[in-house]
């Protein structure tokens, strides 16, 4: 006997009715490359035409990642022009290269008519003197800043639609600013500093090897690094923050890495300008991003309960948990997310979907893994 | 510019054509249970409609995996009368319940027309008094012994098609046989004893909390345990090895728990009749496990290659490395998959899918995670 | 040929002038419990008599901590008469018991003239109403309550030396309050919230197997629990920092379970009064822990430096990194210890050390292990 | 009260007697560098007095050990003649550094008095062509092979006494001939080949960074590499077994790599010539390594029991648990020893003691960690 009806059953893909656009990915071989090549095979209605790698073209992907040993396909060097693959059929760039590696080529893609999307940190401020001292070089690409469409999901309006330039946000970032956007957008904070610690998994540092990654140091041990306000990520929380509430705020970001593969937890506090219930706190963020339907990557817990980065691992989701204290005065969001996921590849695809028209979700796992 | 030719796209999937296959999952909640639960979701022809639990009927599965949250589906009771299940239209059942705790039970849902795939030891062994000696316990329906089907399935024969009770191979003996059998039913071995060394994941201890799958015991440790011929899969593995070949082969099997939380790497030593070269090794594998199509779950690597168990996290493969030593009189075989897909979940969803008459692959990832 | 001087060399140790004193330790199969046993027996001036278990008389302490295969010592029961030890040479109990277990039998102890040295929290606290309000439960010996020395040892005046009740401080709680008493006891801060955030290997929640330190669950993973105002060490925080100044601090708390085994890392928020500089800052935390000598636990590192866990694994220090923030008025202090070690037993002897009036690094490290 | 008996006390350190023996380091930056760092400073007899390092000389080696804080010493470059640092007192070098990096010195120590022992496997094989061959290089100074006493320590005879230039044994081939060589010695051996599979924690990977220890990579992984008779160890393993039998063994060796920091687990299997029974195994190992008094770094775990690396983490012990199997016919030996301490700097101390006359265990732990 078969029926139709499923309790549990993937959801509807638009794949036959929308064809497939072709994709090509620079930085293949990186964590958030390789990430986004999973992701994007997976995809209904993307075909992954090229891969791009500088240091090693010529090779097979399965090569540098043997658990997709079924992609027969061959990493080659960036073309001279970028009509060469819009030729083949690409129409979408995701760059995965570190910063400044891409943003000086990525005007001549923009011209050969391919849209891109840029997960490293170029696009992501709208000053070139602001990105000269959070990462102490010049900008490539200066003119295009305006272009860029800074791509927090959630916090994107009409703008992400059929944009060009998309700015994949910073992991930390993503994790920071959907925990405090909507308390800042919602006028509530008291303008004292905004307290920000996150924890990251190893793959945030990338794939290239050094002493900090080295399973015997990291291993076993937890570490703050560049606290304060010495993050680059600074740049783009505030920048976002500001746009999302008259002021400037002040904000203190305290970076650790712990011995996990995956995931970002941050744990953020807002000063508030009056006494708030967490009935209100709850109100609030469901207001900001509940959907109705449960379709939604962004989920506000149940009061009492906070986020792990279990429970987020090969999903797109971000789980916040929400806690009132000091007398009302104090709301602390927990966030958690897949720092290659919602952090990165997937945040990256999701706004992709927009600038597609597409449904939002396409291709993207709302559900995590069991265990890993 | 969209376009049909795609160099990487999901596999086409049998979805629209054949419906869908109601589902039931016993004991829901441990590690295997949710990974079916997990795959199933996303299984092309399958709607899962009923999850049991012995000590959580009446919770959401939700809270016993956050990582689901979009899953609102309430764990129950097993049903007194497997009809009840039937009509709702659950035309499948499987167990992920541990040794003895469903067998009693299987008779009644065979009767109701459902098919039953059990993850659990009881319906692999053929014989009663060999089930009483490896698990110290009476089997609790021996007269079903018969009719079961030992789901190895790269192994089984037109008896699978059609199935109704299939016994699913243990993590272990999945491994230790997927490396050992190609030689040993080649009438390769001399009839020395095969060593069998392997590594395990923590998952592979259930979830049910004890000091040895402490975090703070295992992790970072290695230990050895149930060596020589203590453990129970010893039971399955002669059985299975006794069908490839004549004779009663002599077997050393040595299991390790080690700090990962997925995965099983099995180094298995066979020693020749004759002596061979390496060519000749990966002939006769490949002979026996080459779709050449690709499209198979068990994939000899390349001569020099060896399997590592992060490129099989997530996937239903499982890899083979070969390699000849000892002057070409001995085999080295090393097997890696990962214990809740290949090992469980995956291999049962490849076995339903055999006696759907479906194509074995449908709804199982060859290719695995990227870390984890 | 050999020489005297040595440039790294052990410190000299007064064992062979002050002979051994006899110590008992109750919960001695625990992990706080086989630290002060693996601690205990390398001090020159401790002879572990009685190893106390309420689940284990009669076995070997080598059965649970096979680590330590030489100790051929029996655990036994409590003695109905605290003099039954006593004229065995016991001249000091340390307890490892979780919290309520022991407090009710501490008077029999001291009575019978015996130090007592408690790690659980039942003496910490000076009032019994907020024990009730922290832990849920009666205090089972209040009158005791005002003769307990509260042992953070750095901050403890004559009270400690010739105490004969000490209460042992709690892991985080040292963390925190030697990151926050300078500038606290200073009168620097505003008055504002004051931000910890800690991070906790998994050893800190004991021994006894449960979901949350299963491998397969917290491994890999980062979770808050206990968040804001809900963790009990609220209470003896609170009530140190009344007594470092005057007025109610406002304290928010946040815990976070990371897989590790060991170790703490506590971020601290101090929000100032007036704007201060780093040297400020340095001076202020210098002039409080430093020994001249260099022979203090609590290390300020030099500016710029961050303290990791795994620096102090094994080691009774606590390192303290100091960060000015927020244009002066924001001061971050990052502590790392070892939770069994600082943060319980080394912490217990160290306190037990002053009591007898030893060199307080007497039987302590002060270097922690390369890698582990 | 005081009183002199103590049921666990520190052994007696001959320190007072013997006045100190100056110390240098060579490749003091490494892990095996740093723990003999890290155990010489506890060491009664000894008094570190240079630190070599050919790439940070001039640097504190706090810097690369904060782990160590109070070590207030320097690295230096290897000084032009060895007679500077005889003349500072410097008695002995321990060398740390890698195979081929410091063999062409080691006669220029010698002559200026000092007695050398060297972690590298320069030194282990008698013969300069099965170098050549092992580790692809010619050797250094092939006319002290002769000279060199291998330092398995508890199977070194007289020859060790007043030794002068010591090679330490490899970590692998320390578990597994500490396993094989009763056996083997005994004449209990088949003549079939030995198969040593072996886990090795990711220290014995060395300290350079690389992709193979990043945590992201070999984190949650178990991988084999250098598998069969392929592994460089291979050759002193032979050399080892044939000096202890008649004949020339056959040996496959199958090493892996497994996700903890510090540890080495084998797993040998032993092919016997005549039946025997458990019994005489334990009997056999107990002759050989057990001395009476359980002062013994070689411990013959009881029947039933298996040795876990995490009981010899810290610990300069070698567990070994016994099992026959195979109708009697086959010997498993299962060893289980820290590859810093015992496979490392522990052993190379052993040596030492043993060369300078003092007793074995002096400076060296016995009891491992609680946990790490």
């Amino acid at each position: 006997m078969t029926h139709p009806a499923a309790a549990i059953a993937p959801p509807p893909i638009p794949a036959a009715k929308i064809g497939r656009v072709g994709v090509g990915v620079l930085g293949a071989t990186g964590y958030a490359g390789a990430e986004l090549v999973r992701l994007l095979r997976g995809h209904p209605a993307a075909a992954v035409l090229a891969l791009g790698s500088r240091q090693h073209a010529g090779e097979l992907l399965s090569r540098h990642w043997p658990s997709m040993p079924d992609l027969d396909i061959r990493l080659e060097a960036e073309p001279e022009r970028p009509e060469a693959w819009r030729e083949r059929g690409v129409d979408v760039i995701f760059s995965a290269l570190p910063h400044t590696a891409f943003a000086s080529r990525a005007e001549a893609y923009l011209r050969a008519g391919l849209r891109v999307v840029d997960l490293s940190a170029d696009f992501r401020l709208r000053d070139a003197a602001e990105y000269r001292r959070r990462y102490g070089a010049e900008h490539p690409a200066p003119h295009l800043l305006d272009r860029a469409v800074y791509g927090l999901t959630e916090w994107c309006g009409p703008e992400l639609e059929a944009a060009e330039l998309i700015a994949n946000p910073g992991c930390y970032a993503t994790a920071v600013l959907l925990a405090a956007l909507p308390a800042l957008a919602g006028g509530w904070l008291s303008g004292a500093p905004i307290l920000a610690n996150a924890l990251s998994g190893v793959s945030g540092a990338g794939r290239t090897p050094s002493l900090s990654t080295h399973f015997v140091e990291c291993g076993g041990s937890a570490a703050p690094y560049k606290v304060a306000e010495d993050h680059p990520h600074m740049g783009e929380m505030l920048q976002a923050m500001r746009r999302a509430a008259e002021g400037t705020p002040s904000l203190v970001f305290n970076p650790h890495l712990v011995p996990m593969a995956r995931g970002i937890l941050a744990t953020v506090a807002l000063p508030l300008a009056r006494k708030i219930d967490p009935e209100q706190a709850r109100a609030l963020y469901l207001s900001r991003y509940s959907r109705g339907d449960e379709s939604g990557f962004v989920r506000v817990l149940e009061t009492g309960q906070l986020p792990e980065t279990r429970h987020v691992r090969g999903s797109n989701r971000c789980d916040l948990g929400l806690r009132v204290c000091g007398g009302g005065r104090q709301l602390l969001v927990f966030a958690a997310l897949d720092n290659l996921v919602k952090g990165a590849a997937g945040q990256a695809i999701q706004n992709w979907n927009r600038a597609q028209g597409w449904p939002e979700a396409t291709g993207l796992p709302l559900a995590g893994w069991t265990c890993a």
